[in-house]
């Protein structure tokens, strides 16, 4: 791995692990094994580092977001969407538990974050219209566009509210309770179809994340 | 006013306009008017007079939640309650736009909120409760609670949520939209009594904010 790249992955490491704040860009050079000469040589500062982090971030978004199967929209289709933003979550934890300081810090990474807002939130409301063209729902539009930004305020501050709810450690067991709790939030716009399917979904879910199955992404 | 209320008021003002953060004792010493030592005279530090801060709202909250008037529970209850958690958020912004850091840091202040916030929970489900004995809804029990604990995140991180998606200041109308989306929630979750009274409700307040009747209050 490059120099430049071992920062990186170094620097989410250590972010993750004590908290954004916590962490100075010396920690991040005796963590990587360099001098912080070295570390100064491939980025200006610590927001430098974020930056490109968050960039990392929204390549991974984008990848994963794709439309896997255009034959297989719908329930499904959600499930796998709300579990890679969780999964994205986990991996980018430190950005979830202090985002507004973050983005407050620097512009140009606010514009960025709410241009891919921007796009999550036009892919969230197509996934909901479909959820209705299969007779899921019957959500109007007006709601849809309410439901999509709850949704994201939700999945968005679940990593925070866990941090005022309790005082322990946030681990892959809370982020597996905020996919279930997504999914609940649903069930009230379902017509008798769109819960069978997703009661279905539910229960898949939690065996898979009882054997692991979907757990072990999550590292 | 004593000097000891003077400071918290006058800590209470900064701490909104300028970020809890960015507010050091010496400038809630010069924004009162009194020397750094008589503000210590009064206060061992910041978080002395946060924990202070946070008293005074609990005890706030504590008033505006008796219940108003047993035999109006119901719809106009919850428009009630979900206007005073809103109003108490506007007067006390700072400590919502910076809530998991600032509970981080005190211990012996995290345990007071979350006592609290098991209280709010235990009124919140006694209300949806209430609302299902006329026939507003037929939330079952199990999913009163998610609706509860989903309804308390969108509320807590309102403030933070409009921080990460405008670069904007906050303003009474952004607290009025927090109230709409909060009753907007609801209504997955009502039977057509129920949508029929939050409609009436929501138009109520819609009237009354442009009226400035309820915002008013916002100060």
């Amino acid at each position: 791995m490059k120099t430049k790249d071992k920062i990186i992955q170094g620097s989410i490491e250590l972010f993750n692990l004590q908290g954004e704040r916590n962490v100075t860009t010396n920690h991040i050079a005796a963590h990587v094994g360099i001098s912080p000469g070295n570390l100064y040589y491939h980025y200006r500062n610590k927001d430098d580092i974020i930056r490109s982090i968050y960039k990392l971030y929204e390549k991974n978004l984008a990848q994963m977001f794709q439309p896997r199967d255009s034959s297989s929209v719908g329930m499904d289709e959600m499930l796998f969407y709300i579990d890679r933003v969780f999964y994205s979550m986990w991996q980018f934890r430190f950005f979830y538990a202090n985002l507004p300081d973050i983005l407050a810090r620097d512009d140009v990474l606010h514009q960025r974050y709410l241009e891919a807002q921007k796009a999550l939130n036009q892919r969230m409301v197509g996934i909901l219209k479909e959820m209705r063209g299969q007779g899921y729902t019957t959500i109007e539009d007006e709601m849809i566009e309410d439901l999509a930004h709850t949704l994201k305020l939700v999945v968005t501050f679940w990593i925070s509210y866990q941090h005022t709810q309790t005082q322990q450690e946030i681990t892959k067991a809370t982020i597996s309770d905020g996919v279930l709790k997504v999914i609940g939030i649903f069930k009230g716009y379902l017509t008798p179809s769109g819960l069978e399917a997703i009661s279905k979904i539910e229960s898949d879910y939690k065996e898979s994340v009882e054997a692991q199955s979907i757990g072990t992404h999550l590292d």
